[in-house]
């Protein structure tokens, strides 16, 4: 049977009609005066969604993970001390990545879906007398836990110790859905990918680079080409690009600024957080329990434990073939232990309310006892006060 | 904000994905031998949907009212008796056109949402002893109100009765949604349009025509060129075409076709009538109330009374604009008495469910008393026992 | 082997990429705000593009054919006379649908690849000093001999000799591509359709209606319901529609009209013409025989006499199979006799050169003698002067 | 004007409409088994184009440029010593990459337009009795002069001199345009990218990696992540991917493998070969000189000296606005000096007339001579004896 998915994994996300269209805009010639216009558009109106005036957003032919790459390969040198703020998988993925290049890497860890603590990050700075830690590593949204850290605080805290430790963010499943201003909070480098809260296909991996960052990437000799944030930066200034770009997204990309900033970034993060705490209300009503406390909670993501009675691959594979929701499963330790819901993107209440409504029956269906309703009546109740306003 | 919408209305319905995209194929020569293959494919598989080996199926460039004035003109002459079975806006429209057309049309009308009974038309045949009916009209499904008229009983009827009338069905909003084998039933002559059960944009109108309505096409004297049947059937034959084909439409219908015999014609039936007990009971748990009593209850499309408390205006609006959900209203008389939900075509259980979720949040939203749930609950419940075997 | 295909059959013509894409746009509710005021301004746009004020432009879903249809059933009554200035298959396709719905039709005729002298319907007008004659219909270009009528000229003497008759203009191979103001020749009634100069899909007719037969339309009784001038100008003016309208079509349509504003109309015209004369420069050069003299020279199409010692079919096939190249052959009494070059729509000076060294090619492989780039050598000097300030 | 482009640089290259389609597929979940069957068949069927049975072909979200990167930090250590033979910009890059990351690079150098010659290879082979060349790097159609070497011959000379050095093929702009069999002649890695033979937007980096290839991975220590053959291979054979798969290219790519299957690749090859045979006439007959000789013609681009009279810019610039041609410039000491005309993918015999005589007319138009029809006439013999049976 043909039908429409519920695509709820947390990424690739749902992609707007206005950009799948464009996607299949034909080649052109790279150094096309329309092209190039293009190309500097889209780099201007990044800085908005990475909330940055004094910033470069860089754009790699890559995935995230790309991204994380270059960013240790421009800004740690062999040796380099990364406190590492590690809280799951992709977390974990940074500071993997940096150990590969070499980096010494100290890793403070939380359990599955909390975070590491501001205070711990400071103490560990005021600890660092010799300011050997060069850069601080963290998720903002630890997307295998659903986990939010407080990027705010850890840059206040450090920079409140004097330390001059960069901060690097993760922010592959967390920008243009929660709010996370590169300037203001003072975030050295931000990283992220296409196909979570830009709406897009995977494929281009996003790096805002900003002033003390460029002093490092200065002084760093690690080798690097593809990833080369200095050419990078200079090609796009100049309107041209170090190697051939991926121009079908570069277009996508056009259409889904304009998208966000049509809707306006804050009122993105509101529907975000608004559609968060339909889905973390709805589930708990459901008798589930969320992985993630309050105080951490995403709202791009949210992470549920598999009950006792079910197995993880039953239920996917329920709300997949009945009811055409696809659900995203846990990762390393948490395979089989938790589910995950995205909610980043192009969504809206009444998807959100599809997907409990779908989860309730799957879980009946499995034999799991659920009040009838109760998930959407929790979801509407935790949603309407504000939904109104968006 | 840019959004996924609930296209809810009765037609046009959601175009599945691999439908959207072939629509962007690139204009072809109409004499191409590739196009002509495929419209000879066409053709023979839309003879699958409307179950029939002897009858011939048409395709005109136009919507599904021009496939009703192409009946009109092909099997009425001026003067011609016919029998129409009125009980909404489109079953009427057949009978004024034939009046156009010069047709003298003896109206059998029932209340909105009811249908006219077989018993009597029977009786209404069995006092024309002299044969004066040429035809009997009908809607399939009066989409306007949401009415299924028993054809197979009708037309039984007037086999019992030795009566040569012919019968035409308006199928428009019931083709490939409600079972309706134009072969084993004995209809002489079935309409539909692209938009509704077929998947697609509007644009064609089929016309399917058996044996004693070709008779009839014969002698009629009625001048038609563009609508003519007997020129449009020997040209598709020789894989020709009268004019220009709407080839766009055509490589769209090729995969319409497609998924209605991967899903095979009839799970499509089961699946809509599951969803329409999903709707109805829906509905009804919310305290609203069905136009159209169980026994005429079409799989494809529900009316329901606005409540008096309300207008129709503001139920809609809020709908659309708060929930994403594009519902119908209420035509003619009903205008701002009913809504009306399409759940035709490419749509699933889950879907329902998130239309009846966010009909019950509108309802609450203005102010009408709902018990919170009541709707998936009832929907869920009338609709998991038979599901799962689709 | 997947190639480019170069469409040069006469329509459908080729689709800007633009185009295309916009045809995979989802379905919405025809009585979404959005959609009535994209059907207002197509409506509007297309004023311009028929070069009139003060006629209302009426949008059929159907082919040009259904258009002429249309006209004849809007008005014409039984016995009416129409003098039908016949000069190949398109111009007589209207005669005949006009005694299809009881019209009287005198013939005034030419040889194919000729027209009817202005002077010959002057002469006629002039005898028919009791004004029986209602209606002139001829086609500005003949698309089957690639003929093109003085419009301007036979108004003007219709005018001059007071004579009431009617003005119908069969536009579909010419709208957009040669000069037509409806308003400033004072045509009554023009019909085009979709997929010629308006880069489309078929399955849209234009009919631009104009005061006087507005008034013919009021009091003609032949009868009419999908094809009601009245109906539809009446409820296009209100935003509405009066069936379903083909949005897909609708959705192309203003890009296209997008397309022609941006090039500007007269633009468009001197292209067409001049990409003309390359054809007809070409064609002559390789010691072809065009089959229209060069007064009655279509921009849009070329009519080119097969050599003696060649088959269409041959032709035809190597030109297709060989060259990636799609011409379009004679009909009727021309078939085997004439191939047609269409150059109507998207097309560029390059695209005409290809499609004439690709006619050199196919000549030289069938035994054909031509001197070799003669064809491109005659075409360039031809359109070389004029093409620079395009 | 709005206007079919002949997109001629040397890549990105048209891309093919049922590609352009199929890139508009919405996301999937990259663990969907619809998905991992997907990208199992791509890998499968990519070894058919790379033509290996032994290899692994690794498929990276990236340029081809990463895909040069790859094979450096997989296949070198710090201080390893690379024979690169460097006739220009590309393979030239490979060497700085090489470098970059430590590598020792003796560079075999030719002037522009020509190759390192295998006996200069073998003399350096031959010199090196310890081994220490651990990679020769080589670019087998040097796409900034359009220089094609002869890797069989290098492969066959390093065999019989025992040598153990790798040979690493840079074939970005060759792949699936001309014949480069990996096993047969024993190449051990070999680099593409999507969009130029593939037919694709560029975003994807191919990497096949034969045996003793993969022995040199297993030992070398340079750091790498993303880049990670072992990795990635590994991931791929479980049917999954080491981060998040470029999905819509995945999909682009499967519809590009069937187009090379259906035209069997050593048709495509021949084509390619053809269309060089006619732009290579062509241009010469024009009275312009073709940079590179016969002997290292590439069948997908062609390099031409801009004459003495003009400047790039202008004949550039006049092929683009005014014929809608676009074609390459050179680059870096080439720049100004070549403009390059790209022929791979998919391309036909006509396209590759329409750009001879758009480069015709343009250079008349800017006062160089050029006899007339010079080039298509000569370019038409060129193709002719071969192309029918294509």
């Amino acid at each position: 049977m043909e039908r429409r998915v519920f695509l709820q994994v947390p990424g690739p996300t749902n992609i707007p009609d206005r950009i799948l269209r464009v996607l299949s805009r034909p080649n052109v010639n790279s150094r096309d005066t329309a092209f190039v216009a293009l190309l500097r558009s889209v780099v201007a109106d990044l800085k908005y969604v990475f909330q940055t005036d004094t910033g470069d957003v860089l754009i790699f032919p890559a995935t995230g993970s790309g991204g994380l790459e270059a960013v240790a390969v421009n800004l740690l040198n062999e040796g380099d001390k990364v406190l590492a703020l590690c809280n799951g998988t992709f977390s974990e993925r940074f500071a993997t990545i940096a150990e590969t290049f070499g980096a010494e890497v100290e890793r403070l860890t939380s359990e599955a879906g909390s975070v590491v603590g501001p205070d711990e990050v400071a103490r560990r700075l005021a600890e660092d007398a010799g300011h050997q830690i060069k850069m601080i590593s963290m998720a903002h949204c630890e997307t295998s836990t659903t986990a939010v850290s407080d990027v705010q605080r850890i840059s206040e805290l450090r920079k409140r110790l004097g330390h001059p430790a960069l901060l690097m963010v993760d922010a592959i499943s967390s920008l243009a859905c929660i709010d996370l201003p590169a300037d203001a909070w003072d975030i050295d480098v931000v990283v992220t990918g296409s196909q979570k809260g830009l709406m897009l296909p995977p494929g281009l991996a996003f790096v805002c680079v900003r002033g003390r960052a460029w002093d490092a990437v200065a002084q760093v000799r690690t080798p690097r080409w593809y990833w080369n944030f200095r050419t990078m930066c200079d090609r796009l200034r100049e309107g041209g690009y170090p190697y051939t770009p991926a121009q079908t997204l570069i277009f996508g990309l056009r259409e889904s600024l304009d998208i966000l900033k049509e809707e306006g970034l804050f009122n993105t993060f509101r529907r975000h957080r608004i559609l968060m705490e339909g889905v973390r209300a709805g589930v708990r009503a459901m008798g589930l329990t969320l992985l993630t406390p309050d105080e951490h909670a995403s709202a791009s993501v949210s992470a549920v434990l598999v009950p006792a009675q079910l197995t993880f691959a039953d239920l996917e594979a329920r709300m997949r073939l009945q009811y055409g929701v696809v659900i995203g499963g846990g990762l390393g330790p948490l395979a089989g232990k938790i589910f995950r819901i995205g909610h980043m993107g192009m969504l809206t209440e009444t998807e959100v309310m599809a997907v409990l409504v779908a989860l309730e029956s799957a879980l009946l269906d499995l034999g799991f006892p659920v009040e009838h309703g109760s998930g959407v009546i929790a979801a509407r109740k935790a949603m309407t006060p504000q939904v109104s306003a968006v």
